[in-house]
Order: structure tokens, then sequence, then C-alpha cells
């Protein structure tokens, strides 16, 4: 059955979701919602979707799955912009980066229709935003997650994970507080250390100096650190109970550096250092087999 | 004048010297010296020198540039073997991550002799290290730190950026004091916020489910933390000073921005967000337009 699927958002994200699900030939018309005009016109010119809407109830309408591609912060608002549009046998999914907040703000605003909503994220991305960033090979091998609430149908869950399939993805199934946790650790906290450390350099007189003997190591552990500020931002203040409990615990580990450096104690240095090479070694390793890793690259 | 040149340390920094100037035409016998007749027997495979020698005597006997290419903890140990043996025209240099130290140690091995000591620093590396990992083009269009000394000779400073002129890196010029500060913020701090991210996670009872979700921008922040944990010990320990003040900094730093997210402060993370994303994109494409970027290697 090709679902009449609504994109709302039709950046990196959604733009490349809609992509992927054309080329498998698992959507039907695609109608995007954007906050400009223009927005939705190239969306339009690269394909992404087949039109725009008028309004809320005519996007809604007759729709089989609702994505929600649009910054967490937005979440809220669009939320309440769909709710009383939505018919009964419409899913609405999003691919929000962290699930907590998102949730909530569906409960607030989707009610006893809550059931309909199967909260997600699909983990990839690039440095690169908006809709010519767009790809449908985006999401090939990457993982999808799912993180289904207890008023989930399971035949809503399987809508979503067909489409995330279609779009070349793996399934994985998370609880939100667990995503949140997880998130916060391996892709939020290196967000705002690399955020950190960059704008630190660049504050200081010798900018200038500093950034021109930095070399590789550098720019690998500095990549992220090109990220949208603004989506930074609002991941930040959305997971924020997980990212704080996670910037106290490395705070405290960095301080426990400082304390074995001030002292000496090589051997807790190349313990430490240790840990982290063996674990980065198989973990490199592993990753290497699971996903062949593309080109990197910097805007 | 193809001079008679000895490479104490044949792995991948010594191999990669040895090799660039014998490509270049610009080396005479390479004479090397190493901690066991294995890794003397495999540099000499590798075609990285031309003989071993049977004694510190033998190896100095009539060169002309000795470069010191071992771990920046074993340079007190080297000078105080070279010392005796040391002739009026030979030249000293090294390639050691940290210049003030291993300074001190010559100073304190060669006494007036110290005008024959050239310290410098090539910037460039890989996370594979000995001489299997030695390449003729790894210093190709990379940078060679000289951190010259009031007892240089013109002459003697001119013989080893020549050295690595014929390696095809271009010679910059920094105070050993800057270059350690340098150092410390751009890449030995990354290395160890890199390394303590790591061993926190892997150090946990969920680490598996952790590295599981960690994604392209986890590969890429944590590139580093596979590096050698006995280099990064030494290195450490040898820019102390500096290093900590690195840390300390960056500590108030992630206090800030600790403040600032528990207050739900969303203009002050976009700030600082905004000034790291800008100046991390000027920069990579100012390292863009000016190195060629290799592909990444995981071990």
């Amino acid at each position: 059955v090709a679902d009449k699927i609504v994109l709302v958002g039709t950046g990196l994200i959604g733009g490349s979701f809609a992509l992927a699900l054309k080329k498998a030939g698992a959507a039907g018309t695609i109608v995007g919602v954007e906050r400009s005009g223009e927005a939705l016109e190239r969306a339009r010119a690269l394909c992404i979707v087949d039109e725009g809407a008028a309004d809320w109830a005519a996007a809604l309408q007759g729709a089989g799955l609702v994505m929600l591609a649009v910054p967490v912060a937005q979440m809220p608002a669009v939320f309440t912009a769909i709710a009383p549009h939505l018919e009964a046998r419409t899913v609405v999914t999003d691919a929000g980066s962290t699930k907590s907040d998102v949730i909530a703000a569906a409960r607030a605003a989707l009610g006893p229709r809550i059931g309909q909503f199967v909260p997600g994220h699909p983990i990839a991305g690039a440095e690169r935003h908006g809709p010519d960033a767009a790809t449908p090979g985006l999401f090939q091998g990457k993982k999808a997650v799912l993180t289904p609430l207890p008023e989930n149908a399971p035949e809503a869950v399987e809508r979503v994970a067909q489409a995330w399939r279609a779009c070349g993805a793996q399934i994985h199934t998370l609880s939100a507080e667990q995503h949140d946790a997880v998130f916060a650790a391996v892709s939020h906290l290196p967000h705002l250390l690399a955020f950190a450390l960059v704008a630190d350099i660049a504050e200081r007189p010798d900018a200038d100096l500093l950034f021109q003997y930095a070399a590789s190591g550098f720019r690998d552990f500095t990549r992220i650190a090109a990220s949208s500020p603004e989506m930074w931002r609002d991941i930040s203040l959305a997971n924020r109970p997980a990212l704080m409990r996670e910037l106290d615990r490395y705070i405290d580990r960095l301080q426990a550096l400082r304390t074995a450096l001030e002292a000496g104690q090589g051997a807790a240095l190349a313990a430490e250092f240790d840990t982290a090479s063996a674990a980065r070694k198989a973990w490199g390793r592993a990753i290497e087999a699971a996903e062949p890793r593309p080109a990197p690259r910097d805007e």
C-alpha cells in the first residue's frame, strides 16, 4: 500500500527519509510542510516532496504516516498544530535526537491519542544540513532506534519500522530513558566537549597561532564542533538531565586525571590511556566490520 | 654532500625521515641505533637503515647528522649515551613532541656543546607506529617546527632545516616555550580528553550498549584515543606545566557550560556553540586549502 506521507521538515533528515522511501518505491504522495514557501519550493525542486499543503488540515487528510523531522525544540508546536487534524488511522513518528522530551510534548498535545505516536531516532547525520544535503543513501546500513510507548499498537510500530527498513536502516528498540542516557554519553557530551575546546581556543588572542599548528588529530577531534549551534543548543536543553549527569561524571574524571598529572603518576596516566586505547581499537574494528566508513567531510 | 646520518629510533617518525631522505637523494649512509637487534633487523629489511652500529662510538664516528626519534622519556638516556662520542662537526636534532624537557635533557648531557643540538618536531603522525608504518611521504606538505637555541650556529639550524625540506616539510620556527604551550592546547589536551571519554565509557557495566550506538561523530572525536598509551603518558609528563594550565582552563570552561545548562540558558549555550562552529568551519576551510586530507585510518 503506497501511503500518503506527510513530511514536516524537509532538511537533511526529513529530505533523506523521503528520497530513500521514493527510491524504494515505498511512498505514495509525499506532502511537505515547511515554515516558508521558499523552503517548500526548494524541497519540491529537489523532488523531496511531491506537493505542499495549504494548511495542516489539508496536509493530514488521509495521511498514513507523518514524519516530524524538525528540531526538537519545535516539536511541541508541531504536535499542537497537528492534534486537531489527526485521523484515527494516521501514525506519527519523529526523527528527534532526544526522546523523553518529544514524548512529553506528544502526550501533552495528543492526549488519549498518544498511541498513534511512535517515537524514533535515526542514527545518521552529517555536518551539512538543509534539503540540499539530503541523499537517499543517508540511512543505508545505519541504525534507526525506536522507543515505542506502552500505548502503541504493534501495527503502528511496525508501520514506522517498515518505513525505516525501506530506507535501508536496521531497527533497534530502546526505552526512551535508555535512549537519552546512551546518546548523552556517546553523542551529546562529545559535541559539548568539542564545542568547548574550539570556542576556548577561538577566543584567545593567539588563536591564529594555535589553529595554525593544529593537525589531523585536532581535525578529527573537533569535526563535530562545526555542527549546527541551534540544533545542539536545543538537544542540550532537551536532554538536560542526562547530559548534566554525563558532564558531571566527565568533569570528575578530568579532575582525577589532573590529580594524577600534578603528582606525576605515570602509571595512573598510562592505565587510563591504555583502557581507552584498547577499547577504542576494539570498537573501531567492530564498527569497521559493521559499517564501511564513508569519506569524512568538513564544511 | 651526502652526509652520514645516524638514526636513533627507527619507528614511524625516524623510519619515515630516513625513507624520505633516501628518496630525495639527501642521505649518505644511514646508520641505525635500536634497543634490540630484532628491531634493527626489521629496519634494515625495510631499507630504513643501511647498517646497524656495534656501539655508540662506531655509530657517531664521522656523523653529519644525528636524528633522535625515540619517545621523549628516553631522550635523557640517549643524550647521555651520545655525549662522550659526539664529534665537533656533528649536528644532533630530535623529533620529540615536547621541547622544553628535551632541551633540558640535552643541556644536562651536552654541557658546553649544547650548540650542536637543534631541537625539532615534525607535525605528522598516524595512529599506527613502528617501522612497518614508516613511509617516505609522511612529512610531505606538513610542518616541521624547529625551536633553535641561542647557542645554535645558523649553519647547524640550516643543516636540520635542509633535511626536513628534503622530506617535503615546511620549516616553522617557534621558541620552545611557545611550542609547548601551542601543542598542549591543540594536541596534548585533545588527546587527554579523548582518552578520558573512552576510558570512562569502557569502564561502565553497560559499555557494550553505549559503544553499540556510538556513531560517526564519536568515531572522529575519539580516533586519537587509539594512540599509544606509553607515548602519551610520556608526553603528558614531559609537558606537564603547559598541559595542566590547559586542563585547568578547560575544566573551568566545562563548569561554566554546566552552569549555563543547569540554568537552561539557551542563549549562552548557543553563543558558545556558535563561536566554536564558526571557528571550526573557518579552520577547516583553511586547512583544507593548505593540506589536502589523507584518508583517515583506524587500527
